[in-house]
């Protein structure tokens, strides 16, 4: 294990910086990208930038990809509000083939840096029901991924590894907190404002609101 | 099948504009996709979209996405060369995990469009090699994309339509002169000049120029 390249999807929230110490821990070297993608929560970028300078990774690189051009998603089109209400189905804040692009993009970076680890901090326990979530999807990339490169076939496995996929947001936050994890760094608002603060009001603040409450943590968000 | 809507990956080689014409005359509405990823012979954009309009395309989309900042292969890295020879293996052209990332990218504009239909124009017979044209690896795309969206929670199963894969180059072209498509207009060398002129010698043009010799048919490549 020790002194393993691994590529770990680094937002800057909460999920994706305790999956940051959790590849750190386990001995990887951890390379993070985070993605501009046209996102309303661009704040996201700069404590992502924060978080993988303070966990020392060995490389941190933010891809530009322009998902806004498609559109159809709250989170990258700008006349579509973020619901502040509990809503049936899959919600507005959904955009589209998110994961499979990022996936496929740390794929290629992973490929090129001879890593044969990705990890993402996808969870579908306390989570929206993006259908990018969930241990089948993930299974599948796993599964294409491993027919897709000249890695492939040249023998290398690649593994998606999804730490948090069963967890309570409690639990994450319970592992987290033994790693030692700043949750004050991290940035999950949909709308967080230009200096990191939290709506309080979203899916995203109120999955992670109750998530302290049933850890009995105190909520270190940065509330606007 | 009339009036449904496909998204056509077109790079503007010989492939994927015959692939463009067969989606056409099968009666879809065709909206075609070109990546400027970086590659040395980007002169293939400016054909891909005269083609594109010659064909009267509803919508053609040029993404920018940045693969040469990986680097890892003579397509996107101007310090690897070109093979004019054959080797052993997989060529240094290859481009690390290109068709996962042009496919998750069309996956999400098909998604937004309300399409469950992709063409790409991939060769398993006169090809390079690389694993992403292989029928097991569009196999493990399609499947996988059929998890991956919230159109496929609400029904709607993708297709991914190879409709070259098991043919010849010969094949191919006969299969595009049927359809009255302009070859000369179309560039498939790694290294066309800003005119689109094809240097007769890389790995692409041979395979080309093999394709129109077994046809019996006219190279109408404009060469330097």
């Amino acid at each position: 294990m020790k002194n393993k390249k691994a590529i770990v999807l680094l937002s800057g929230g909460l999920d994706s910086t305790t999956v940051l110490a959790l590849a750190k821990s386990s001995g990887f070297q951890c390379y993070t990208m985070s993605f501009d993608y046209g996102q309303r929560h661009r704040s996201e970028l700069n404590q992502a930038q924060k978080i993988a300078s303070s966990f020392g990774v060995v490389g941190h690189k933010v891809f530009n990809i322009d998902l806004a051009s498609f559109g159809g998603s709250a989170l990258t089109d700008g006349s579509i509000g973020v619901p502040e209400v509990l809503s049936e189905g899959i919600p507005v804040t959904y955009v589209p083939a998110r994961n499979t692009v990022f996936l496929s993009l740390a794929l290629a970076w992973a490929e090129v840096l001879g890593s044969a680890d990705i990890f993402i901090g996808v969870n579908a326990v306390d989570y929206s029901g993006y259908p990018d979530c969930r241990p089948e999807y993930i299974d599948a990339f796993e599964r294409m991924a491993n027919l897709a490169t000249k890695s492939a076939i040249d023998g290398c496995v690649m593994t998606i590894h999804t730490p948090l996929i069963a967890l309570t947001k409690a639990e994450i936050l319970q592992k987290g907190m033994a790693l030692e994890v700043d949750y004050s760094q991290t940035v999950s608002c949909y709308q967080a404002d230009s200096d990191g603060r939290a709506c309080g009001k979203c899916d995203s603040c109120r999955l992670r609101k109750q998530g302290f409450a049933d850890a009995n943590l105190e909520d270190v968000t940065r509330y606007l």
